[in-house]
């Protein structure tokens, strides 16, 4: 571990209203120690560094400024917060976050009152700082409302939407664009361009140019003369015509990494301004680390590193995970039919679609923060002859969810999802799990639902859903390393709805739907010693159901035990279904469902939080003896 | 029924390819008739008058021009597409508009090749058409892409992600902005402001100017000179600055009833356009029509009317509609509680909102079609202290899936959600059937879901749900009239989680869950007839369950039967965990859950539906007798 930072002036502080007896030249030793501090806390917990050292100017700044926790400062996404939580009392467990127990990695409004508004997922902050704003307007008591949004995050479509609707209401807001040219990967889309043409054909504007901005919050009348007029011209194509089309009052570009201008801009703005502002700050994602500067994400997400090298403490991988087991899968097949697409949105690395975009770039999409466009452009590639892979993350999967009903059930288009991070996610916690899509997708008309029980499974799911031209198929598949079991040369398409028995025993049956296979087989282990070896099954399809199987699992065992990782509604309610309707239930059976419970999971390694679960291997064993009527000894 | 008109030159059409014989001359004769024939029509069937007349001309237009079903026509939300289904091999179906077994009132693809892409929710078409473009690109049989876009949907972001991309890449396709200042409502926003000023300020471009326009897809170069200069700064304000920003060519505005510049139009921009262009088209809504063009929403949909004078044919309610009832029950509560608020996605008369607007019009925000930013802004409305009811039909909740669980669920926010349209609603079909809401909201954790068993009872949900400000709550109501109940004065807050018997009985116990209750009651009469009454309850909440009354219900009958206006996954998957975890059937109990079935259900009238869904009175008296075992002659 490094030594700590020196931080005199940060040490003084505790909550924000310390800095308001601090003078400029402080505010900026304060802003320093602020990133030294950031970084070395994030060299210990590993984390997201990048967008927080983007942000430590902007943080002083509005903190020295307005008056949180009745002002409210809404990060957008939320994982550039960390130099916001050390300065609103969270630097005493700051070197906690992403830890099970400590503090989490995004704003959380349970863990403190300076977190206005939680995130996790983007392109929220502006519909929630219109929210507060009305709330004032009709006389809460909330003061000013300020969103912090990147210029990824613009581009999902709830941005626009909040923006066209705070423009149409015409209150006073505050939306700081921190334009970094970055989300996670680099931005694509019109708007980008436009945001970078913005500050590259304008010189930054100084600080008198900028006050004077904010006090007229207008351009200028237009003056005849054609000097003059040449000069308007100009400074209406780069003065962000496309914000004050939508009502906002455009301020900027400002160097977001220039304290003095920023706190004479909020200043102003804040005696002044009477309608929606929208502040174009430029900065640099990692900026003030060069390691974090100089990654091609710019320090995005690291593990624990060291804060002289940068080199990142990393733990060698036992197994392919599951992210490139999918890509590497998916380059297989469409380098034996050229009708494979790719679809990402703005995740080509979370997805591992990046290394699809390298070998076949003409055939990979990343259509931004876009998840409701990204499933209804699927479908209009599929509906034009093409075979889509629409690769989303199981919780950002939720943006796209009326796409998946309208445009791709309902029109049966052979639409394949691949949906990674399926299941409790670790670190990122609550707002990342997918614990929903099973349920949201099963209960589709057509849809064909699989999971994979482990990273060659994953491979012939792949296979299975590029021959699956019929209609949609998704398949599902946790975060992280696989299990290390052999690997296929080449993926085999699954017969549509058909499940197997991975092993045979006696009076329970277990049928997993998914990774917890792995935890059922010891949870077997364990119960075999003891001479109630049950028999495992591999579901496969969540729908179609395999209802040979589990008819003969029915017949052949005294007990039926479902699990999966997801939440009622899913897998265990279908088979659930289909044994009341078959009148299994009638003359007694046991049947029981294992599915994610009834809460939200706090950050955690995955492990920890499917223990909190009562999913581990442990917890089916326990089941299995229940539901023999074994007794056992309650855990302590 | 009026007499058909006389329309000689739309008789000898039967597919597109027929206008390409046609003159221009002919070509307006056809669009005259193709109007005359759309009001005929809709005048016998009911269904969407307004929208269909506003682009009667840009349909003969776009089908004189360009080559379908190989170039593909994409009409956004699909319910103007009346005059494309007569011009496309359906006039002879016209007149079974929206009738169970006849034509759809939206697109639909398995209805015709060229229905390129269904809809009936807004805001996809620029999407699906940049899939079709792309497909086109790699390769695909597939010729130009044509979306017609209302400046209402332009408001869902969607729209704005795909825009966004399709700018990036670059590649010929078309939008056009079907500008009628109306979507259902008059739209809000900003954005609609500056559509306004962009055809307000300028003439409308003659044919010169765009045929002139499309050639160049730019604005010409800078030139020096004042007079010139403040010339060009004008045309650059009013000159789609916001399309171009996006790297969209702008074309417009274009009178959109003039079909002359129409046809030039489209033939120069098919000739000569590269890249994505954004045609600018001023319509009105209900056009050539005087009884649509008079009425606030243009005729937008419509009873079976009289040609003649437009009076429509409805028949006569026999009880307050829930939309109604809805309405009245929040406006009374509000009016003792100012803190409370209401929030609609574009659909102030279809939830009953604008009856609260004009009590309350700042409490009252009509956010456009965006109901992410809806949801997101209740959520934020919540957190500043307002009580927030957020009005969205249950299809359309779909689209503010994912800012439900992150915004709303995961911080308990009490944001209050009104789901009308809650199962099937007849007319408007598959694409509009609130099927899923159950499921994917009780199996949020946190969340309170409720449904109406009648409109008294929606009446005692309002103000359930206006009490509880613990976290969000759910209430959920069908389309249509109530049964005719007593309504009390006022609406008495609901105890949480728990239900009610409606009528006891022996045997078999049925739990309902929403209005089919009436079938139910129906059912118990004619099963009380044979000596077989069961006993009826009301669950009231899908979540919290009453779990003491189940187990009452469970206790003291041989067979529990759930019914639920929903698919599966949701009330009676909840039942059903939770009885096979407490072991109930271990031992043998009769269950049954009836479901939605696993379809998508065509339109028809809502009994009809429920009849082919299987969940009518006779179907659930048939299922009492199945769990009894008594045998029944099949019906034929």
């Amino acid at each position: 571990m490094s030594q700590p930072p020196i931080t005199p002036v940060l040490d003084k502080v505790r909550l924000p209203s310390d800095l308001k007896s601090l003078s400029d030249r402080d505010l900026q030793r304060l802003a320093d120690e602020l990133r030294a501090e950031t970084i070395s806390a994030v060299s210990e917990t590993g984390g997201h560094l990048g967008a927080g050292l983007g942000v430590v100017e902007l943080t002083v700044a509005l903190h020295a400024v307005f008056d949180c926790p009745r002002d409210k400062i809404i990060w957008d996404v939320g994982h550039q917060c960390y130099p916001h939580k050390i300065l609103t009392g969270r630097r005493d467990r700051i070197r906690t976050l992403r830890t099970k127990g400590g503090l989490s990695g995004f704003t959380k409004r349970s863990e403190s009152p300076y977190d206005a508004f939680g995130a996790g997922h983007s392109s929220t902050s502006i519909s929630a700082a219109t929210g507060f704003t009305m709330a004032r307007e009709l006389g809460s008591e909330c003061g000013d409302a300020i969103a912090i949004i990147g210029d990824g995050a613009l581009t999902g479509g709830m941005a626009f939407e909040a923006l066209n609707h705070a423009g149409h209401l015409g209150k006073r807001m505050f939306v700081v664009l921190n334009d970094n040219e970055m989300s996670i990967a680099p931005p694509v889309g019109a708007l980008s361009s436009y945001l970078t043409r913005l500050y590259s054909e304008a010189p930054m504007q100084d600080l008198r140019a900028v006050a004077k901005g904010a006090v007229s919050l207008l351009p200028e009348p237009f003056q005849e003369g054609a000097r003059r007029a040449k000069e308007m011209l100009k400074g209406m194509a780069v003065g962000g015509t496309l914000f004050e089309e939508l009502n906002f009052s455009y301020v900027g570009p400002v160097d977001g990494h220039d304290l003095d201008t920023l706190l004479h801009l909020f200043r102003s703005l804040k005696t002044r301004a009477t309608g929606p502002v929208l502040i174009h700050a430029v900065t640099k994602k990692g900026k003030g680390y060069a390691p974090a500067e100089n990654r091609p994400d710019r320090g995005h997400a690291t593990a624990r590193f060291d804060v002289q090298t940068g080199a990142q403490h990393k733990s060698p991988s036992n197994a392919p995970n599951y992210t490139k087991v999918f890509a590497e899968s998916l380059i297989d097949e469409a380098s034996r039919d050229e009708k494979i697409v790719a679809v990402t949105a703005a995740m080509p690395e979370g997805t591992g679609l990046n290394l699809f975009a390298e070998r076949f770039p003409r055939r990979c999409f990343d259509v931004g923060i876009a998840e409701q466009h990204g499933v209804t452009f699927s479908a209009g590639l599929a509906a034009g002859g093409m075979k889509p892979f629409c690769a989303i993350y199981s919780t950002f999967l939720q943006r796209g969810y009326d796409q998946i009903v309208h445009d791709v059930a309902i029109q049966r288009l052979p639409v394949r999802f691949a949906i990674d991070r399926a299941g409790l996610v670790g670190a990122d916690g609550a707002t990342h799990a997918g614990s929903y899509d099973i349920a949201f997708m099963a209960n589709l008309p057509g849809m064909v639902v699989m999971a994979a029980a482990d990273e060659a499974e994953l491979v012939h799911m792949v296979a299975t859903a590029a021959a699956h031209d019929e209609g949609p198929i998704a398949f599902r598949y946790p975060r992280g390393e696989g299990m290390g079991v052999d690997m296929p040369a080449q993926g085999v398409p699954l017969e549509i709805g058909k499940g197997r028995i991975v092993a045979e025993g006696a009076r329970v049956a277990i049928l997993s739907f998914g990774t917890r296979l792995a935890e059922v087989l010891k949870a077997r282990e364990a119960l075999a010693a003891r001479g109630m070896a049950p028999t495992v099954a591999d579901a496969r399809f969540a729908k179609p159901l395999d209802t040979d199987l589990i008819l003969q699992l029915v017949a052949e065992h005294e007990a039926l035990i479902c699990i999966e990782e997801g939440a009622v509604g899913g897998f265990g309610s279908h088979v659930a279904q289909f044994l009341s309707e078959q009148g299994v239930f009638d003359q007694g059976y046991k049947f029981r469902s294992m599915v994610l419970p009834d809460t939200f999971i706090d950050h955690a390694n995955p492990a920890d939080m499917y223990a909190s679960a009562k999913m581990n291997a442990e917890d089916i064993e326990a089941k299995v003896l229940e539901v023999l009527g074994v007794a056992v000894a309650k855990r302590a």
